[in-house]
Formats: structure tokens, C-alpha cells, sequence
């Protein structure tokens, strides 16, 4: 039988060694590991990026798999290191909500703190948890040790600081969550909040100075090219796109802009 | 036995979830197969780039292999999914010529559309048909499923609409097909072409206001640094490199410029 | 048994088809090859940079496992290509300086050219030994080839030119070996050269026309966001980091630098 599959998720781009130390670290205790990279490019100790990739791409995974998250500003200090049981897999990284948007998803079931120094590497640097402690956690948990093995319970750990949304009357006012390659504006609004909306004819959207009256569409080449559309992503939140084109810069948009949603 | 090898090829990108997503749903239904990156680095929508590197790198794979192309900027309208059987593997992805090149040179064996739902994720969004539909077929493929089970015959597919080369007397005209991270210019002038040109004194050729006189050299180190050359590269065709520096710059070519060629 | 881990370290970078194709060569002899990427984004030609990053994520890997790196100006020339074994596993590369730092690090055993066209893919390239020779040559190793066989032994290899330090009194003069992604400066001075100092109260570091005044640290976080601070970095080398800030911008910092550091 194949090992579970391990993901890794950071900020530690693709250029630097430290995410080959990390493989290196599993392979190390579990040399039949299947590691899966989810994305080493979040924007560095961006929290809330590697929240959003993480909770994005989690899902579709195997029951049983293992995912290793590591944007960790404050590496060394007193923020302890987490392991998630939920109903789906594991998440195991830093204490600081990365792991929540992801684990509240599938359902947490366990939470515990990683205390345990038998499992780690036997030399634990101040600045490099995810070779030292999270990588080989992540190792030990796929050959078959037991959660309550790693250390005691964690019953209190940090929350994402995420934005609601927030609903008045026939207005919904969210916030932009992230901006994938393609220039597609991705926000906090999702298909239940349109669906309590009972859109008739479209919707107006206000986002930074722009005004767009949208259909809600279901692909990106319902339109022209060039034109900008709203649509329900592949996540379940509600996107602006462009067809063949580029959101973000036709709207000049960013993470964290507000966006204004009502009836046209 | 180990299972067939699955590569992919997009124009996602690295930092965005979509390709770990791709890679969930493989393993979700084929939990043994290896799974290689061509690249994810295909200039976006760039169908005719994608379709020139997974032209090159499929042929170094071992028979059988089934290779995952997505460049689609017509993903969810009528464009068809389509499932291409070679003479030494597989190839996966929407019609609209990225698959051609690749498949042509390994010589087609037969075409399918990829209609049969239950080859495909549960739901299927209408944005992200890479996860949905041909990540799946690939994994299914992969666990033995027979082409003709993904759907009906494919008789009509779209052609890629690359540039051929011309030829005047002793004077070939080509075009610029790839510049790759060195900057060395790939034309799409093939070792054949040049050898019916039987040339005996070196050539001249003429890209953008440059002329250059060069022989057809054999490596990158012919020449003193910074010196241009032309070579036959890797994959068959005619290159303009600079030694140790970089022939874009230097010619201030890029993709699509004509490159004219003529006995000195 | 799993097969033998295979690494590759590269400046191939990750958009050509360069990289898929050494994976391809390496599984069309050795489908049970486990690859694991270190980096591909090596600078173009920086010999130096990719001796680093190599010497850095070798250590950690897995008694055996067989590193291939292809930083490779002069490819195609008669630089020989060379397979190294050492205490803890294989290094094969072209013989300029590349596997040297990360070889002497592990304990050089047996050093050989790679000779034997039996033990190279049927066509050799002259532009891509990468995949047509470096590759195979791993391969082959995984399975189970003897050193041996791959050529006659290689008693004189390229040594790399990196800076040593320098000692005077109580004064070390070392140099930035290399900046990572979070902009953290790395320097070639080690934790033993540190110890020799036999520092009291701290030190003073000189980098271009900064001077830090400075505790060496044990992490990050000890000083207040955007503080300068030295500590000992994963590796065993002074770096100077900023914490959750960039000491690269802070000291205008480059690879090369010199920096001076005496008791404060």
C-alpha cells in the first residue's frame, strides 16, 4: 500500500534550498512518501494568502493526507507548533490561523500542540521548523504514530482575522481575498450569500471607483472578449473576470479592496 | 508494476492552487501514478508556446506515458475535450491545437472526445475543466480504462496554425518559434531543411536589422564569449545563440519574428 | 525497496522543457526513480551559487541518494563530466567547481569521468548533456551500475574558487556567500570561525558602508520587527537577517561583499 500523501505549502519560493531540505527531512523517515507540492510561492509571511491556497486546494484530496503549511513570521519564539486532526486529514504548521481556514473546512476533530522531541530531527534550529519539526512530523504521522504521540492537547490556538461579510437589506459588502495569476479577482462572497440575494436581472458592483453591472455568468467566455464578467469560481466564491483579459488591472484592484454587491 | 507515467503542462503558473488541485484528482482516483511537471510557466493563454514545449519534451518520455496539456482560453464554452492515442503514448487536453504538434510527431493513432460523465469529478465546474475533466481521464487512462470508453471518435480536430517554412532557391524563410530562459532563439528551420540547403561556406541570416554571418557550429563553446553562433539545438532545429550571453538581447528577437537564411 | 532518491539542482529554471526532460531520460531507465527537485532557479551560469545551494540540501537527504547538478557554462566542450561518490551518497555533474563544496562537505570516496557511451542515452546532444549523459548517468547508478563502470577514475577535478575567510587578531573578514529569498545575507563565515572569537559582548560587523552593532541572536524574533541582527542561520553561517523585514535592502547588500567583524 502506497504512503498517505504529504503536502507543503509555503513562502519559501523555489529558488532557495529549504523547501528541498523539507523533502529531504520526510524522505528521510518515510522514504515511500508521496509529497505533493501545493505552492511555494505565497507572498512572504502572508498569513492569509497561504490560508486561502491552502483551504483552496486541501479539499480535493485524498482522505488521509497530510498537509504541512509553513508562512511563519515568527519562527523560534514562543508560538507553538500545531497539529490538526480533522475529518478529512492532517494540518500541521505554525500557530498563527493559517491552518484554520483550511481545518474548519473539513471539520477539526483533534488539536494538538507538536512537544514531542523524539519526533523531530535530532537537531532542532531556532529559524527552520519546517525541516527541523513540521516536515518530520508530517513524516512520522504518515508512518502510523498517533496524534496523541506528538504532544497534549491545544485547545486554544489562534483564529484567522479573516473579513466577514456583511449583509444590509439587498446589499452585501465583502472584500477582495486574493488574485489569482490570470488577473482574476477572487472575493469573500460566496454562492450561498448570492443565492439569499434572489438576483433577478444581474447585479451592480462597486469595486474601488468602478462601477460594473454584471450578469452572473458561469464561464469566462460568456462574453466578448475584453468584458468583464462575474462569476461563481471553481472554489464556490464569487470571482471578476475578463474574458482573455485581466481583472486586477482593469479594475485596479487589490487584496483587501472592499467590494459592494447589490441588486441592478 | 508502476503506474504510467502522467505529466502536465499548463499555463497556471506556480503560486496559484490549480495545479495541486489537478494533481488531488489524479491521485484521488489513481493513487500510484507519477506525476511530472513539464512546466506550468506556458506564457498565459499561449497555446502555440505550450503546444512547442510539450512538443519537445514528450518524445524523452517512456511509452505509454500520458501527458496533460491545459492552455484554454475557450474552457467551458462548445470547444471539445479531447483524448489523443499516439504511437507512444497518450495526450489529454481542449482542442484548439496544443495537442497536435506533440501528437503528430509521434504519429496519431486515434482521436476520442471526452463526453462520458462518469470519467469525470462528481461536479464539474464550467472554469477549471483542467481539475474537472482532464485530470481525471488521465488518472482513469492510467488505471486501465479503454480509450473508447471516454467518448465517440474525434474525426475533426482543430489544426495548430504554426508557420511553415518557405524556401526560395537557396534562401529559407522561417520564423522564431521559442526563446527560451537562456535567450536562445529557436527557430522553427529544422536540420532537414538545412541540409537541403547544402551548405558549404557557413550562412548569413537576417532576423528583425541584424545580419549575421555565422557558421552552423555544434556547441555553445565554438565560439569566444559573447560571440553569436548558430547550431543545430537540441530538439532538430536551428538556433541563434550567443555564448555565454544571451541571443534575445542581443538580436532583440522575439516570438513570431521572420528569420530569413542564405548561403554566404 | 523504493528506488534510490535522485535530486537535481539546475539553472534550467522551470518554464523550458530542460528540466522534464532530464526526468523523462532519468524514468525511461529507472521507472522507480523517486526525483526530488532542489532548485532549478540557480542564476544562469553562477557556478558559485549552485556549489551553495547543493552543499546546503545535500546533508539532509537520505543515506544514498544520488544528486545531479547542471550549472554548465562550457557544455559541449572537453570540461569531463564527472561522478563523485562520497560517504553519504553520489554527486554527478560537470567538473567546474559545482559538486566540490557539497562532495568535501560529505567526504570525497572516488571521483570518475563519465566515459562510457553505453551508460548514456543513444544520441548525445551537444548543447544538452543534462539530459543525454547526467541523467542517464543517475539512472544507471540507481540501478545498481558500479562507479567503475562509468569511466576511468578522475584524480584531478576543477576546485572552486570560492573566498576563504580571513583572520587577523580579533578580526574576521569573510564575504556574502549568498542571499536567500526573504533577503537574508549569508556569509562564508561559520560558526567555528565565530567561536574562536570567543565574543563577550556582542560584535561589530562591517558590510559596504554599514556598521551593525550586534548580539548574535538565535533567532528571528529576538529584536524588534524591522531590526538588524546576526545569528548563526540553519546551515552553520553568520547571516544578518532583519526581522520580518529585508537585511539584503537594509545593507544594500550583494553576493561578493566583504564584511568584517570584530568584538564590539
Amino acid at each position: 500500500m502506497p504512503g498517505k500523501i504529504i503536502t507543503l505549502t509555503t513562502d519559501f519560493g523555489l529558488r532557495d534550498p529549504y523547501v528541498a531540505e523539507m523533502k529531504a527531512a520526510i524522505l528521510g523517515i518515510r522514504r515511500a512518501a508521496a509529497i505533493v507540492d501545493v505552492t511555494h510561492e505565497v507572498e512572504k509571511f502572508n498569513v492569509r494568502m497561504g490560508a486561502y491556497i491552502l483551504a483552496s486546494a486541501a479539499p480535493y484530496f485524498p482522505k488521509g493526507t497530510i498537509h504541512v503549511a509553513i508562512v511563519d513570521p515568527e519562527v523560534g519564539t514562543r508560538r507553538q507548533p500545531l497539529l490538526i486532526k480533522t475529518n478529512n486529514g492532517f494540518f500541521i504548521g505554525p500557530d498563527n490561523g493559517l491552518l484554520i481556514l483550511a481545518s474548519e473546512k473539513e471539520g477539526i476533530v483533534e488539536t494538538r500542540q507538536i512537544t514531542n522531541r523524539r519526533l523531530m530531527l535530532p537537531e532542532v534550529s531556532n529559524t527552520f521548523h519546517g525541516r527541523d519539526l513540521f516536515a518530520p512530523a508530517a513524516a512520522y504521522l504518515s508512518n502510523g504514530v498517533s496524534p496523541t504521540e506528538f504532544g497534549p492537547e491545544a485547545p486554544d490556538f489562534v483564529k484567522p482575522d479573516f473579513a466577514g461579510v456583511t449583509r444590509k437589506g439587498t446589499t452585501v459588502v465583502g472584500e477582495v481575498l486574493y488574485i489569482d495569476g490570470f488577473g482574476n479577482v477572487i472575493t469573500n462572497i460566496s454562492d450561498r450569500e448570492l443565492a439569499l440575494l434572489h438576483l433577478r436581472r444581474g447585479c451592480r458592483i462597486k469595486i474601488n471607483d468602478c462601477q460594473l453591472h454584471l450578469e452572473i455568468g458561469k464561464t469566462y467566455e460568456e462574453n466578448k472578449p475584453q468584458q468583464s464578467l462575474a462569476l461563481i469560481g471553481s472554489h464556490g466564491y464569487l470571482e471578476i473576470a475578463v474574458n482573455q483579459g485581466n481583472a486586477m488591472e482593469k479594475l485596479g484592484a487589490k487584496v483587501g479592496d472592499k467590494i459592494r454587491l447589490a441588486e441592478a
